[in-house]
């Protein structure tokens, strides 16, 4: 999505910068999967297709530069940073390609998706070819802060199954409560980003303060992802999001609006909402009620509540770079941060 | 399998001392698997439930100990050695997991498989766990010794994923040839039981001859284990090996033994065979076809040319061991070659 911004004259500097880090990390990304292998070599170019905003090579590479620059007008991104950045464009492409796979999904960025067109088997395979890629290329980074690298992308990829795990737990669960969506996705999205910032910063030999206000940012700023994307999947047009929507709901993976609504509502709406979303046994959900359900969730304020909370944790994001000295690269952090609740795919 | 060989007098002690670290692995990979999710830990405890031979920690440990000890009386199994020994067993058990999503399997070592009692989409998402619980831990060894060891743990899950992706690639293709079965097996099976006894060697100082020698004997011994894992699927006792037999024809994966014998086999025989395992479109598998099918590979020896390749596997193990000094862990992994082939579960 850094490349997609619309970015004021003074950052037009930084943003070329990251443009070109961003490609660097997609070669390091495309070198580190070759395989000897024909079949393994054409899954691993379906993969590329796949590529989309990624935010999370672009916070690498930005908190390194917040961190380490004090705004040079050509500041230069390190070795490590691409590295850790394809590192982190694999985990998260391994789990899309997982994520794909248990839900069934058939588009993904507009084309069709692994398990689609290779079966269950190959996407399965292909998820963990990713993983242990990017572990391999994370333990390509020298001396003892390779070896945190290695240690946190470790950690970061246990918690962040264990998000998918517990939404798993709670699925079809109609009472699940906001401090448990909240923990579903702290650990299934923001934890990755949070490390991507955290690991851009200490590559950057940025203090203990610093590098926590950078995984501050980070976490924040995932759980603003989230939300919006839940938003997007149950408001927003098909054919800009790029695949098919209101996905969540039929797979009974309840998200901050409806986990709201069923909270605010009557019983008799909640009553009402269950029907709609296909929870009531014996009732078929109306693929057609879309609207019903948008009105419903307007009734309660929901939309607006999920919007509000967003917009909130945007600020806490941006709050969280105080500790960061002043920058091009802080202020496109800043940007980015706002950008996150304003994209409509 | 280890703890269930039959040893002379003079190897009882290193036996103990092998059963002992072998307690230490299971203590070390129950550690590393813990959460605070209490839906994640009771999945985890049922991957405790898959323990089996513990092939992978034994050869790590006897490697270590044949390369370093020079036949000590109470030779000392390092931290290191239990830290590598559990991670090669995490990355064992996730593939395991994922084995049993892609064959739909219901039962491993006598009880049901994460997918049969807790779905699919727990299993996948289990299997990611251990493969990042393992990359974790191994991030855990110190220094340059340490990420040599994380890189070759990463590159050996991207070999093994590949091995299986090759696999997939020739399901069902009934003129298969024996090269590539060799390439699908030293992928799959083979490469992380060489790298756990290459492991094992490394992390006791071995010199890089003794350090290949080691390699070279997992490797081989790996390609024999398979083999006779095959010959058990087409000849075993249920009750005996633990889970349903003749899955490998059922699931088109083609065997050493039925490689050899389509090779082997007149037009006509091939034709029937073919008809026996359900390979020609609208004749249903027999499956009471069973003793017919194992008729029909006796009669082009095929059993016995894949008993003798293992036969023949076992004993370039056994030679690659040379390049180590006698000891009584080196005579313990002779024995365990032996013990490969003469299984029989």
């Amino acid at each position: 999505m850094a490349a997609l911004l619309d970015v004021p004259p003074e950052l037009a500097a930084i943003q070329s910068t990251l443009a070109d880090a961003l490609r660097r990390v997609e070669g390091r990304f495309n070198d580190a999967l070759r395989s000897d292998l024909p079949p393994v070599d054409r899954l691993c170019a379906h993969v590329e297709s796949y590529r989309g905003k990624m935010l999370r090579p672009a916070v690498v590479v930005l908190s390194g530069l917040a961190a380490g620059s004090r705004d040079r007008e050509a500041p230069e991104v390190s070795e490590a940073h691409i590295t850790v950045g394809a590192v982190c464009e694999m985990i998260h492409m391994a789990t899309l390609v997982h994520d794909d796979v248990l839900d069934d999904a058939d588009t993904r960025r507009k084309g069709a998706t692994v398990n689609r067109l290779h079966g269950n088997e190959a996407a399965v395979i292909l998820g963990d070819y990713l993983f242990s890629a990017a572990y391999r290329l994370c333990s390509t980074l020298p001396g003892e802060t390779g070896r945190r690298t290695a240690l946190l992308i470790g950690e970061t990829g246990m918690t962040l199954c264990s998000g998918e795990l517990l939404q798993l737990h709670h699925r079809r669960d109609y009472s699940i409560d906001e401090p448990t969506y909240f923990e579903i996705v702290e650990r299934k999205t923001a934890s990755l980003i949070a490390a991507a910032c955290r690991l851009g910063a200490e590559h950057a030999g940025a203090t203990d303060e610093v590098a926590a206000g950078l995984e501050r940012y980070g976490l924040r700023l995932g759980v603003a992802f989230q939300i919006q994307d839940d938003l997007l999947d149950l408001t927003g047009t098909e054919s800009v999001v790029g695949k098919p929507l209101r996905r969540d709901v039929e797979l009974g993976k309840l998200t901050l609006p409806l986990i709201h609504h069923l909270a605010a509502a009557s019983q008799a709406q909640r009553g009402r909402t269950l029907g709609l979303i296909g929870a009531v046994p014996g009732v078929e959900g109306e693929r057609e009620g879309v609207q019903a359900l948008q009105a419903a969730l307007g009734e309660t304020g929901s939309i607006r509540h999920a919007r509000e909370v967003a917009v909130g944790l945007v600020a806490e994001a941006k709050a969280a770079l105080e500790v960061v000295e002043e920058s091009a690269a802080k202020r496109f952090l800043m940007l980015m941060a706002d950008a996150v609740v304003d994209r409509s795919f």
